[in-house]
């Protein structure tokens, strides 16, 4: 009998109607022959009001005991969903982290999980219950509760799902599944089907925030067949690729390298970009300019150092716009003397757009296709950052929709692959 | 060095603000050179919002999968305190209750502890942690969440001071002790410095809810000596029998029976009693009365069969009020015509008296002078029960404050042993 496991988010459980209706689709799973194992999240707003009781004692609490409320969220959550079940005629039992043994290492609030232990579950299973595991915790070495950080409950789903050997791992959300851009942006934007571990890897790290990047790096790495799908719809069993069933992150880059150059567009609105003009181009400037600015805390993204011009050269980075006057104050406090530059500028209304794709890898002018779109529109690009299966630009912020919508068309992204 | 076990309820608990007077309290005793293992309720309000939600689900949820949501309550409350003893510079780590295997049976909502290890909490201690551990909580052979039932976290902190041999076990309530009978109807009622286990046992099947009544069965079994203080008061330390410092319950029984003959006067109000004439007096009787009654899930307390008279009896018996028109019901609905009684006569409007007091044990009068008080004030009795430490009687309702005002004067309550 194929293993499933169903992993649904805080929303989804946000009520004892949604718990319900979480309980009668896992239930119709259940029917349809297929042994169901579910991760469900705290219920919506939980995990925040509990944490925000330590803040108000603490401004830093502790990260252990942080974890031990944290983990209550979805112990609740877990326990309502059995019973939800019986309530419908089907066995079901829960477990916290700890006692079906999903081992983490030791960092609390954003523990890594090292393996989980499946032999409760399988004999739970084969006798026909359901089963219902916490997201987002595990436990250490010393028997601590870790967790794992925001969207956790993401990556527990799927290294349960790889360490049950499952078919297939649901993503059950509020969205139907992966865009080829923001359907807000544009309008025409397309679902995919399918995309590949890498381009989702891509996608996640630019800011389509539809799963934990983290789980995609475990779906990767186990080879998780993994589906972003809506819990709203209701969709056919079993999943098909052409029906309502979400966006399944496939291993099989052929086939789909058949279909399209470009599987998405993403992109990131709130950026600030950082120039230091006239540095001396020697050996250790990098580290003398962004050293100050790591230690602050702070993430660079894109970096660009230009052909120096008579020993002297031009660094420019961008940051997130929330650090951006941060940035330039700890340039001012310091680096700025230090590395003698002539000046530093900053801007903060500039965006990033990205092409992304497994197929560009094979596919010549890609980039100058890009280029040419963009200059079609009359938009000027500053800055320019490539990877094997991504193309990003930094833009003006006033012409980031342009520049989506343009390169959506540009790429024929509208038209069903 | 000693160590001392502190219990804080859920009103103790109920917010940030007395949180961090918890903390305040257990930092100033380890300050003063214990060792402190903390046992705290969930916030108040906050086990019965969770199951709640259960019973919203389910009518009747699956008692494991209760006890999976239940316990969160507490495991918040280790957490907050934990964090609150870090903000005023103490080192603490808090449990749960399967981390330090508060190994208890398998009965699901009302488990029993059968052991505890002690390695964890030890280990903390000798190097100067606070340890917090939650209250209500166990784990069973299974490794399966247990809960104690309600008011179990008093039970809990005895338990864990009896495992640790705690030197005291200090019980922290919205009251500051035991009193010879509850003050808000005898205004002289005194604090007790000291009352027995068996007394205190009395005290509570009796309705004094000071202490859950397995706690106090607990403390009997293990010696633990157990203290329940008032949380809002400041006790000195070390505590004094004499200070402001609570009720102990102590095993030291000789001192104590020098002192007082009576130790308290309990009452309950809210009784009733029916009385089936005309039986007749043959075995099994009292099974085919009582039988359908306790099938009915209704506790009969005081039970009294007469001496028959040409071979029928007359049986009387008491339910708690709340049960009154279902025992009718029950006994009307067959009972009545398979035992062939003459009539059935409730009386909803009785309470209950006792004195309490290992003293009586060797006192002779001690009923009569009971008798003779009740009499005087022109108090009928009803129905009279004893044990070796406690007489009951059954009066009219309307005369109970007025036979435990009478009482405790005529046996010299007010004044200080």
């Amino acid at each position: 009998m194929a293993l499933i496991v169903h992993k649904y988010g805080g929303t989804s459980m946000g009520s004892i109607e949604r718990i319900r209706n979480v309980a009668k689709r896992v239930a119709k799973w259940h029917d349809a022959g297929y042994q169901i194992v579910v991760v469900p999240s705290a219920m919506s707003g939980e995990t925040n009001r509990i944490i925000g009781l330590a803040k108000e004692i603490s401004e830093h609490p502790d990260p252990r005991e942080l974890d031990v409320i944290a983990a209550t969220g979805e112990q609740v959550s877990v326990g309502l969903l059995a019973i939800a079940l019986h309530a419908i005629g089907k066995q079901a039992v829960s477990y916290a982290g700890w006692q079906v043994a999903i081992k983490t290492d030791g960092s609390h609030t954003k523990a890594r999980i090292n393996s989980i232990d499946d032999i409760k579950v399988k004999r739970d299973l084969e006798i026909g219950k359901i089963v219902i595991i916490t997201g987002f915790q595990g436990v250490n070495e010393h028997g601590d509760i870790t967790t794992l950080g925001r969207g956790g409950s993401d990556t527990s789903a799927v290294a349960v799902a790889a360490a049950l050997n499952a078919q297939e791992c649901l993503i059950f959300t509020d969205v139907d599944g992966v865009y080829t851009t923001d359907p807000r942006v544009v309008s025409e934007a397309r679902r995919l089907n399918t995309v590949t571990f890498e381009e989702m890897l891509e996608m996640a790290s630019l800011g389509s925030k539809v799963l934990q990047i983290r789980s995609v790096e475990f779906a990767g790495n186990y080879r998780m067949p993994t589906r972003v799908l809506s819990s709203l719809t209701d969709p056919l069993i079993p999943l098909k690729i052409e029906a309502n069933s979400g966006t399944l992150i496939s291993f099989e880059e052929d086939t789909h390298m058949e279909q399209a150059n470009i599987t998405g567009i993403a992109f990131s609105r709130d950026e600030a970009k950082i120039t230091v003009f006239g540095v001396p181009d020697r050996p250790g400037i990098a580290y003398q300019i962004l050293g100050p600015v790591a230690d602050a805390n702070i993430e660079v993204d894109m970096i660009i150092q230009n052909q120096s011009v008579e020993g002297k050269t031009d660094f420019t980075f961008t940051v997130s716009r929330h650090d951006y006057t941060k940035a330039m104050q700890v340039l001012a406090n310091g680096v700025q003397q230090h590395i003698m530059t002539t000046d530093i500028i900053g801007n903060a209304k500039v965006s990033k757009v990205s092409v992304i794709g497994v197929g560009m890898r094979s596919h010549v002018g890609i980039a100058s296709q890009m280029f040419r779109t963009l200059s079609e529109e009359g938009i000027n690009i500053q800055m320019i950052s490539t990877s094997e299966i991504k193309i990003s630009v930094l833009i003006d912020e006033k012409y980031m929709e342009l520049a989506v919508r343009a390169l959506h068309k540009a790429f024929d992204m509208e038209s069903p692959a």
